[in-house]
C-alpha cells in the first residue's frame, strides 16, 4: 500500500507533530509513505516513519538527490519543479493532506480529479457557488487519518477489482 | 500580454457563453490566449478570441494535435497529462477561471502559489480552517474579468520592475 | 506548418549563421518556429525568423518569461527543466538540428522516437552494434534543411491522412 | 546506491539475459534498481534484482500502476509519457544502456548531459561531424557493467564532494 502525506514546505510545530505520528502510523500498517521528499510536514513525516521502521518515498522537484530531508529512503530526482505534485498524488493510492498552502491545494484538487481519496487534518476546505462541496475526508487525529485513508484506498482498490 | 482562461473540459451553456464573451474580450485588448487546447470552456475561449482575430495558444495534455479544439492558433504537444496544467498558468500573467471542477481548482491552486493573480467567474471559493480566503478576484461579467486581469496583470509586472 | 529547430544553448559563429538563415527560410514559408526558447542556436533561429516577420514559438525551461531572448514572440513557461525537451520536439512537424551537445542528443531521439522527421546540419550521427543508422536526414545548406523538412513534414502529414 | 538499467519495452532473448544478469549483481552489491517500469530490458532486470532480493524502482509514463512490471516494488506513477525518461536518469547515480531504440538513446543523452556515467552493453555509440563521442563507457559482460558503474558512480560521488 502506498499513501501520499501532503502539506506544506515550512510547517507549524502543532502541523509537524500531527504530520510525524501520521508517518509512524502509516510505517506500523506496513505502508509505503509518499511525500514531495522536502522539509517541514514532509520530513516529519518521514521521520515518524522512519522511527517505526517504514518505507519512505520522496518525489523532488529539484535535479539534485541532496535536497531530500534526511529520512528519506528513496529520493526520486524529477527536475520538473511543481509539475512533480502530480506525481506525488498519482503515486497514491489515498492522500492525508496536513495544513498547508497553495502548493498542498493543488495536490488535494489533483487527488480528487484523478479520484483518488483524499483525507484532511485542518486542511482547506472547498465551495462552489456558496455550497460546501464535501470531497475531503475529515479526520480528527493522526490515527484516524490513517485509519480513513487505509479504508478508503482498501475501498477505491476493491470498486476498481468489480471493474 | 498573455492571459490563460481555465475552466472545465465539459461545461454548460451559460459557462461557454460567458468564456466565448471572455475570448472576444481579450482578443480586442490585443491579448493572446492561453489555455488548454481543448473543449468546453477552452474551445468556447478560443472561439470567442478568434472571432475577434485574437491569438490561442492550446497547451494540450496528449500526445497529438488533432486534439486541439478548431480555434486554437498554436498547439503545444506537451504530452504529460494533467502536469500541462501547470505550463497553462506559468505562462500566463494572469489567469481567469470559470466554473470548473477539480482541473479548474488544480490550475486555480497553481496559480496562486506562483502568485499569478486569478479572477473567478463563477468558479471554486476556499476556506481554510473554517475562514474564507480570499484570494481569487471576483467578477460578475466576462468585460469585468477581464478588466480586473489585465490590471492585475500590469500591477503584478509593475511590482514586478519595482524589484 | 511547426517546424522546431533545436540546438546548443551556446554555439560557434557559423552555427549561429546556419540558424539564422534556417530561421529567416522558415518564416519565408510561413511556418511557425518553435524552439527552446534560450540563447545560442535558438536566438540566432529566431532572430533570423523575426527578420522576416515569422512567428517563433519559445517553450523555455524555467520559470519566468524573462529568460526567453528577445526575439521569441510567444512564450511558454514550463519550470520543467529539460523535460521541456520533449515539449519542442513533439509540438513540431519535423526538426532541424544544428550543430549541438548531449541536449541536442536527446531532442533528435526523441523526435525520432515520436517519428518526427529529423534533417541534421553538422550534428550528430548514430551507429549501433558498428552499423551506422541513416535516421537522421543530412543537409548542407539552411535552405536544403528547410526544404527537407518541409518535404518530410508534408509527407509525414499524407501519410498520416491515409491513415 | 541507485543504479539506472534503460533498455527497450521490448528486446531480444539475449538483450533480456543481460539485462536479468545485471539487475542480478545490482541487488548482490545493494544497489537500488531503477528503471521505467514496463516490460522488455526493464522487466527483465527488474526479475533478477527480485530474484537476488533486491529492491527496484519503476517510473512508469502512464496513469496506473497495474502498467508496472510484476517485479517492481515500488511503482511512480508520473502521467507523463516519454518525460518520465528524464526522472530515470536524474534519479541514478549511473545508467546501464543495454541495446535499445531511440528511447533508450534519448535516456544516453540526458544522462551524459547531466554528467551522470553511462555504461553500455550492446548499445548505440555516437559520432559527430566523423569523429566517435567515446562518452559511454563499454562493458562486455552483466558483472564488468556493474563493476564500472560502481566506480563511475562513485567516483562521482568523491569528486562531488572534493568540491
Amino acid at each position: 500500500m502506498f499513501i501520499a502525506v501532503v502539506g506544506g514546505g515550512q510547517c507549524s510545530r502543532d502541523e509537524a507533530k500531527l504530520a510525524e505520528a501520521v508517518g509512524t502510523q502509516l510505517a506500523k500498517r506496513g505502508v509505503t509513505l509518499i511525500c514531495g521528499g522536502l522539509g517541514g510536514v514532509m520530513a516529519a513525516a518521514c521521520k515518524g516513519a522512519r522511527a517505526a521502521n517504514g518505507r519512505t518515498v520522496g518525489i523532488l522537484p529539484g535535479n539534485s538527490r541532496e535536497e531530500a530531508n534526511p529520512y528519506v529512503d528513496i529520493p526520486v530526482v524529477t527536475g520538473m519543479g511543481e509539475a512533480r505534485n502530480v506525481i506525488v498524488v498519482n503515486s497514491a493510492q489515498a492522500v492525508i493532506a496536513i495544513g498547508g498552502q497553495y502548493g498542498t491545494l493543488s495536490e488535494i484538487a489533483c487527488a480528487l480529479r484523478n479520484k483518488i481519496p483524499v483525507i484532511g487534518l485542518n486542511t482547506w476546505s472547498l465551495s462552489k457557488n456558496g455550497r460546501l462541496v464535501k470531497s475531503i475526508i475529515s479526520a480528527n487525529t493522526p490515527r484516524e487519518a490513517v485509519e480513513k485513508a487505509l479504508a478508503a484506498a482498501e475501498g477505491k482498490t476493491k470498486a476498481g477489482e468489480k471493474e
